[in-house]
């Protein structure tokens, strides 16, 4: 297969997508069964939206230990259902107080608070009823590991409980970093090193496993970065989400720390570490550099994205 | 060993229990570490308190498989901390706006709404975290998947979702007892199944799987049955939580249905059926009759309860 024969990123990550898509409408409880509202409010949540980077990730990574397209599947949806629960929960009043995601009414707008708690929970727990449904016992169990440390009070909720004290509280560079590596880097790395999981793991030496972890590691704050300069530079129908809203909640952010230009040349060094962190993946006998080219165009479309 | 060697019920049951809070107390994610706040709300909503219902049942059903301690433990912490993560999320003003939880300020009053939203995500997800603890892998996923399952939109959010939509509804005893089954009952009955799937759960003939079941589903009835009558006949103080109040908000309750006689009477019903289901588990050759002494104990204990 040459060069040319490789479909092109945009065409691969819309394929992924549109895979993914079926795959959990399928997967997800029915519209139409009971409790409707509850079950309405969790595939609001998570079908027919948002840019799917951490299944991305996921399946990208999965390239690099020859995964299986089945496990693949879980484990992104695993991903997508927590990341879809902990954004109702953070737009809901007593958190964030968001309208707009997506480009469409939060949840908690559209089904009112009680129902948008309980899909939230409820999302939780189906993620790990999925990987649960994983047919090797080893890899369910090392799967349901990495997804709950990812999400737990040392990863995802932790993050959350540090970004809600630090409102107000003008951190600096070292302690942004930590709330965010929290918050929402520790689903990023989940999502490459449940990826990889999903196949030959144990196949991979150390240098390629600390290797994957450092890409996810800039990656995820590159995305931060990213995030906060289009949070100043775009508006809300680009970004489906209510711009300039750290700003007015009085929350730190990239472009407050480092200003505009800072931020772009932040975000461009992190695009380079995330580069030279698969150099190591590459090394790794077991690897081959084909198996990195997703990963590679994944840490492009995070710095050069629009939205 | 005679019958007056073994322990009595109360012996048992509060050795457990202090076994229990020890090592609930050691598992969890520690006092005084970052984020301090969020840690403090999860121990507070799991410690020091409760009648441990779950937990025990999951020690005295782990009896019947010949269940090691350490798997149990595990199981047991992780049944207690759903069931934890559960209250704290109904107690909060969007759903039950409860104020009072074993005789002490709900996780919301004394932490804000924030956190308690937080708190209860981060529970169900360190339950998840400790079941991926488990060494054996096959019970590590078989754990996960029967409690995920009694967690999640088929079980217990989804119970609470029917429950929402029941208020000042005049649901018949039919549709009361669905959303029972589902909102509580299925914890209960995970508990049961996650004890005896700790040990020796292949062992097991399909007629005492059912029974272990069928136990589980009169004991679960039961329970709510007990918590409705002692809901209107007993004081605050006794209950640690405010009586009452199922009534003041419009919601079915067993008393309303079939009256205080009526219900004591379905409560005795349901004993004499939870015992008759252990008569299919004692039925087995891998099973001991004496397994089964704290299995009818808890059930005897749920029935005689005053708070």
């Amino acid at each position: 297969m040459t060069e040319s024969d490789i479909p092109s990123f945009e065409l691969w990550s819309r394929e992924r997508a549109k895979h993914f898509e079926w795959y959990a409408d399928a997967e997800m409880p029915k519209t139409g069964r009971e409790p409707k509202m509850l079950i309405g409010a969790m595939r609001y949540a998570v079908l027919g939206g948002g840019k799917r980077i951490r299944a991305l990730l996921c399946y990208a990574a999965g390239d690099v230990t020859g995964a299986s397209g089945a496990v693949l599947d879980r484990a992104a949806l695993a991903l997508e259902m927590i990341h879809g629960y902990s954004l109702v929960h953070d737009d809901m009043p007593c958190m964030d107080n968001d309208t707009l995601r997506r480009g469409k009414p939060t949840v908690h707008v559209r089904y009112g608070e009680a129902t948008a708690m309980l899909a939230g929970d409820a999302l939780q727990t189906e993620a790990f009823t999925v990987l649960a449904g994983v047919e090797d016992a080893e890899t369910a169990k090392r799967l349901t590991a990495t997804l709950a440390r990812a999400a737990g009070v040392r990863g995802m909720c932790g993050g959350q409980a540090l970004d809600l004290a630090m409102v107000g509280a003008a951190p600096g560079e070292a302690e942004l970093l930590r709330m965010q590596a929290m918050k929402t880097g520790a689903l990023i790395l989940a999502a490459v090193l449940m990826g990889a999981q999903s196949g030959g793991w144990e196949k991979l030496g150390p240098a390629a496993r600390a290797g994957l972890a450092a890409y996810a590691d800039a990656l995820g704050v590159a995305f931060q970065v990213v995030d906060d300069i289009l949070d100043c530079t775009q508006d809300a129908a680009t970004l489906g989400k209510t711009p300039g809203k750290d700003e007015k909640d009085d929350k730190p952010t990239w472009v407050s720390l480092l200003g505009l230009d800072g931020a772009r040349e932040r975000a461009r060094a992190l695009h380079d570490r995330a580069y030279e962190a698969l150099g190591l993946v590459a090394g790794d006998p077991a690897v081959s550099d084909d198996a990195l080219l997703r990963l590679r165009q994944i840490a492009d479309f995070v710095v050069e994205r629009s939205h």
